[in-house]
């Protein structure tokens, strides 16, 4: 039976998962879309339950292009156009959309490589910075992502849309700095961060070896944890009015200076 | 006096500048906060007026750090805080906005560098895209941006935001694909663009020769005329799932590589 009142308990409990507080306490949190959708289910995520607005579909959803052709039927709910737009979080949406469970890894879990490449995001605010920013960093191959003392957590829906699904293909893990500082020191990785005061170029420091890229938020920049623990500061040069860059961009050009360094050396 | 309505119609002809056909009809466009305040005045854009709602001042403001201590009497109109979020687009706005007159520089008057290196903001539609692209090619110090076939325009209120005033300071083009075109080559300037699809990497590409780097739009990439162009395709290597990287990065990696080989063959 179709949906059509968005005061159904199971619609209001899915709009509760906008918000951080509710996701956090329920383990749980919402993808929307095709793509999405499909890389969540391709890496392994657990779909909890399942909505479409079939008036909604995209052609490319009509088309059956998704790995859904047959989500178990008592956790699958159709809705109208309606009742889709109060659980979707976008202008034009395609009409699917999962609950999932959250996945909560730890720092003890990641697999390091001999050279780790890590990015570190403390406290960044903006979700389309963070999403661009596991986007990036999935396409750098880096080996995990830490999101540190987190303002906004990887479970927003403006992060997982803006990451294009990334953070489901990637180790996310999410923790605090006086957890992830010992840790990183434990495992001999330079913490690194930028500062337009350094001396240091990012393309003259060597980035080969063992590295966590740590990224202060937008406007605040590092907490002070970090600024006292044994960080290496480099800068980007800024050659023309502005005084600094965005933080996904800043995070991008130091990331593939390292990958284009890395290659250069095998 | 005080404005206390937002009916008055000076609050109703600045609210009407969010849309673009107004600013186009009337080559205005609105300047908001203390930081792109002073960079719009400090490189010369023509105020013609300005609003402040005292009752919202940050410290900054009220410690009037900003240049506009005597603006004009008869161009300056003092609001409630209701009014000025009427015309703010800020959550927390700080309690100043201008409007400034729009300089619609021709592609003839960008003075040229002997190896240019030119940003081309080809359709690009998310303002915060565009805004950090401007941003990103200001601090890497190219001879100037070119917005081709502008879904969203570097006067749309969220651009001039998201590139912290630095449409300001570095010029600024808007022109269509069909007059670039021919331009670019009458100019022997390089035409890049990048592609999954392209064997070369953008690192062993020579960048220190005259380069226009073209950025397509968010979904549909670049338009037909410059597929038809004498284009140069270069790609970014993608080492994870995904695969692409957002626009505003993409520039990012590929002006700063440009950068990076300018100086070292200096």
């Amino acid at each position: 039976m179709e949906i059509s009142s968005t005061q159904n308990p199971n619609i209001k409990a899915v709009v509760k998962l906008k918000k951080r507080r509710e996701r956090d306490a329920q383990s749980l949190f919402v993808v929307e879309g095709n793509r999405e959708l499909n890389r969540a289910l391709e890496s392994g995520w657990e779909l909890i339950e399942f909505y479409s607005a079939p008036s909604l579909f995209s052609d490319e959803v009509a088309d059956r292009s998704f790995p859904l052709d047959a989500p178990p039927a008592d956790k699958s709910y159709v809705c109208t156009k309606e009742v889709f737009k109060k659980i979707s979080i976008r202008e034009n949406p395609d009409g699917i959309l999962g609950v999932f469970k959250q996945k909560n890894l730890l720092l003890s879990e990641i697999k390091l490589s001999e050279a780790p490449l890590l990015l570190v995001c403390d406290h960044i605010e903006k979700p389309g910075n963070l999403g661009a920013m596991l986007r990036t960093a999935d396409a750098a191959g880096v080996d995990a992502v830490i999101v540190c003392d987190a303002q906004t957590d990887m479970y927003n829906p403006n992060v997982v849309r803006a990451s294009m699904g990334a953070l489901f293909m990637l180790p996310v893990i999410l923790c605090e700095s006086h957890e992830l500082i010992p840790w990183l020191k434990q495992h001999h990785i330079n913490i690194l961060s930028t500062t337009p005061q350094s001396e240091s170029l990012y393309c003259e420091k060597d980035l080969t070896k063992s590295t966590a890229l740590v990224m202060g938020a937008e406007h605040e920049g590092l907490s002070e944890d970090w600024l006292q623990a044994d960080m290496q500061q480099i800068k980007i040069p800024m050659l023309g009015s502005c005084d600094s860059l965005n933080v996904s961009n800043t995070s991008a050009i130091i990331l593939y200076e390292a990958i284009r360094q890395r290659n250069r050396d095998r």
